[in-house]
């Protein structure tokens, strides 16, 4: 921790008015880590929910909040879009006719592809100051009650650029995650929204199937009684925001969908392997997936949450 | 935990003899755990691994080691079989002529039914000296080295006992196991291996299968990269022994085929409403699947590992 606070280049970023549309788990840690970090000005805040606002406000997080979009973004220098996918999309659309000249707009969408063309579309000239954003820093936790500064500390944030992206509006950003602690990685829209559908939008989906499926035997009691340590830690992400992700993967619906159709096929073999009694083959394709978990041991540099 | 050793009846169980088969992780803890209570007088341990015996042995933890069953049970007063099920079965039929009155057998195999019926035809007149085991206090690690004295606390160790099980025999192995600080549950070894099947068996091979998917992908590297706590989390169970989990599905086989298909049901049902788009049917699939979570979260006495 201390290791990256140090390196922390806090004095090469500094915004005067940031305005963060969604003060949820991931709008409020940013509120947080900016505020906590000294590298902002003031803070303005645009969400549904009042009583985020009013804890933020109380708490010294945000200095005020707004209703209407239009107005949040006068005089801002950086928008934040951390509101679920398909509210981005639309949030897009309602503040594009106020957009000023060299606005950074940026965004935390778990889906990426589709929010890079829907920027496209509804900021035409301003599109190059639209820096798509993806903080691989989710928890099963929801809401400004769940916010952390240190939240992003240690934790991967990838940038998808486009080639029309400026290069300004792109540094920026990323010293801003940076400065936040987290590492920064650049990817093609398309390669982001095909590997987190295998990393994460598909155990999301197959959490919540366990958990229904578990709810469907004959006794779920005696279930949730023998639950144990291994079963807790597969399923804590079936406790993630059911609109959050009902969104997520509805909006990255065809690449999810061949995923599970493949991973079926992988759970097919097993189950054909254990029809068999195939023992040889069995302990051949456990042995394997345990190797290439622990190479997801070795890659992970934070603690675990 | 202070509660529990408090509460622990140490007085109420010592064994002059204890001999354990297979010193791994849950026979380690339990020679570990008898010992740190002053529960025993003597540990005799039989293993294949001469690592594990000889690290117990330097550590004080056991007092000595035996490579013939039939020698290693003279004078015992417990035995303890703590082997991969199939060697549980083994060793039934190996002790079984040098098995004398009263002698108390117990086991920690992960599936019941068919250890006990093992259990009848190798043990005869002996059989109701048999209590069958499992302490659902797995970890993905393995090994003596794995082993902890405070395995056990606040963990969930089921009995299955027979009609036949000689009820002073339930009663020790009940007591030594509250004396580790377990809660000791009964349970008939039918409905054991049913609900183990769904809420252990069942998610290792869905976590295996995931990792065996995610190597298939067309870049894993990027994958391991992108893996976040929640991936983490999901496949922390793809770590476990691949011989003794092999083992296990096998011997637990047509329990898991079925919560196999019928997990497969579940997940082609969120599969349709996804390529349906329909939003009503994912979000109350994954509210259900949040709630039913939270209802393990509340039954989880003990901390998360």
């Amino acid at each position: 921790m201390d290791r990256f606070q140090d390196s922390t280049p806090v004095a090469d970023v500094h915004f005067n008015r940031m305005v963060i549309f969604g003060l949820g788990m991931i709008g409020g840690s940013v509120a947080r880590s900016v505020r906590g970090r000294g590298m902002i000005g003031e803070i303005v805040a645009v969400d549904r929910c009042r009583e985020n606002l009013d804890m933020a406000i109380k708490s010294g997080v945000i200095d005020s909040s707004e209703q209407d979009p239009v107005k949040a973004i006068e005089q801002a220098d950086l928008v934040l879009l951390a509101a679920p996918v398909n509210a981005i999309i639309d949030l897009l659309g309602e503040i594009a006719p106020a957009v000023g000249d060299g606005l950074i707009i940026t965004d935390v969408g778990s889906v990426k592809e589709k929010i890079v063309a829907a920027a496209g579309s509804a900021l035409g000239r301003h599109f190059p100051y639209f820096v798509p954003g993806h903080p691989v820093a989710g928890k099963e936790k929801s809401g400004f009650a769940a916010a952390s500064e240190e939240l992003f500390l240690r934790h991967k944030v990838v940038l998808t650029p486009d080639p029309h992206t400026d290069s300004g509006a792109l540094e920026t950003v990323s010293a801003m995650w940076q400065a936040m602690g987290a590492e920064v990685q650049y990817m093609n829209c398309r390669d982001h929204d095909r590997i987190l559908s295998i990393t994460s939008h598909l155990p999301h989906v197959l959490a919540y199937a366990m958990m229904n499926y578990l709810t469907s035997a004959d006794d779920p009691d005696q279930c949730y009684e023998m639950a144990a340590g291994g079963f807790y830690d597969f399923t804590r992400i079936a406790s993630s925001d059911p609109v959050m992700w009902r969104d997520i993967v509805i909006m990255n619906r065809d690449r999810l969908l061949s995923d599970i159709r493949q991973y079926q096929d992988a759970l097919d073999q097993i189950a054909d392997m254990i029809a068999r009694d195939s023992r040889q083959d069995i302990e051949a394709c456990f042995a394997a997936a345990r190797a290439a978990r622990s190479l997801v041991t070795e890659k992970r540099r934070f603690p675990a949450k």
